[in-house]
């Protein structure tokens, strides 16, 4: 099955969003998903940019179309504080998941973000984001370990670096092949893209 | 009947693609669109932001993004050179329109986007845009001096000084009364918000 790829930064709203999609949009035309979970915070630092809020007249914009944005999906969603967070605990985690129990990746993936965006818990702590991994009878000290384990260390480090070096500047990404779709709201080209091989 | 705010740069082509849909979506809910040609430069002042191709990482894709957006909607597109350009001549002639011969304004502004995006021709030059007017049966020499009244040039720096304060930080922008929608990719919202009121 060929698979495409989707960059995810989870403390990204609109990462959120295209997560709770992406796989049903992949699997309807014969992909799977290969889960990428990055720090923006190391992409900010070749961009210039930054967390969305902090942006001038581009953040109090920002801060309502995300608000909107899930609505026009109906997507459940609340404004979390803190935000943004540090993700590196979440995304350990998914990269040990990926190492030792794959099948369980997306699910982690989409409870960590409801965890963070509906139930407003601070997946940044290690022992939040174990707990919630645990709920998916994943084992919550192997998890703990795993945020805190030097090898997922440099794993996520060399992703990120990855994702920069192919292009990635924010999150979410898609790449089908070589070609790069930035934002939930490039999901009807992504479609049309997977229909039709290319337009 | 109701109007929208469209607020465009002319050398934006996110901007022109919008502009070609724009007066049709209004229309079909019961509004007209209130034409506001704006300068990007100013704007980037302000938010600390460039134009699209100066950016890492975000520029070439935004290159690539731009020409399969074009095909995804089917409008006719290349890349210009030079781009970006100034673009106080285009959006005075415009403002001098909306005061003398309003129902003019659409098609001057489409005819001006396609000269420079799909004729390649640099709009920047005040002649060449009071060129493209002129196609209208619109006075070539009055749209020439059009682009060089001081009293045009107050008004453009006012209405982009305006669209700051409102919020503007990108093209284009549609705002719905109040409520303010960024990017082409936003129509499938403004779409809803019309038909909806909101949502």
């Amino acid at each position: 099955m060929p698979m495409l790829d989707f960059y995810y930064d989870f403390s990204s709203p609109y990462g959120y969003f295209a997560a709770t999609k992406i796989a049903a949009v992949a699997g309807k035309h014969g992909y799977s998903v290969n889960w990428r979970p990055i720090l923006l915070g190391a992409v900010f630092k070749v961009t210039g940019s930054g967390p969305l809020p902090s942006l001038p007249l581009k953040g109090p914009y920002g801060l309502r179309d995300m608000a909107r944005t899930a609505r026009f999906h109906g997507i459940p969603y609340r404004y979390p504080t803190p935000f943004p967070i540090p993700t590196q605990a979440p995304a350990r985690i998914v990269y040990w998941l990926e190492a030792t129990d794959p099948t369980k990746v997306e699910a982690a993936t989409l409870a960590l973000y409801r965890a963070y965006f509906v139930d407003g818990r601070n997946i940044a702590d290690p022992e939040i984001a174990a707990d919630v991994a645990s709920t998916l009878g994943i084992a919550g000290e192997a998890a703990l370990a795993a945020s805190n384990d030097p090898t997922l260390k440099d794993r996520l480090r060399n992703e990120t670096q990855a994702a920069i070096e192919r292009g990635v500047f924010g999150s979410p990404t898609v790449f089908i092949g070589e070609e790069q779709f930035w934002g939930v709201d490039r999901f009807d080209q992504i479609e049309r893209w997977l229909r039709e091989g290319r337009f």
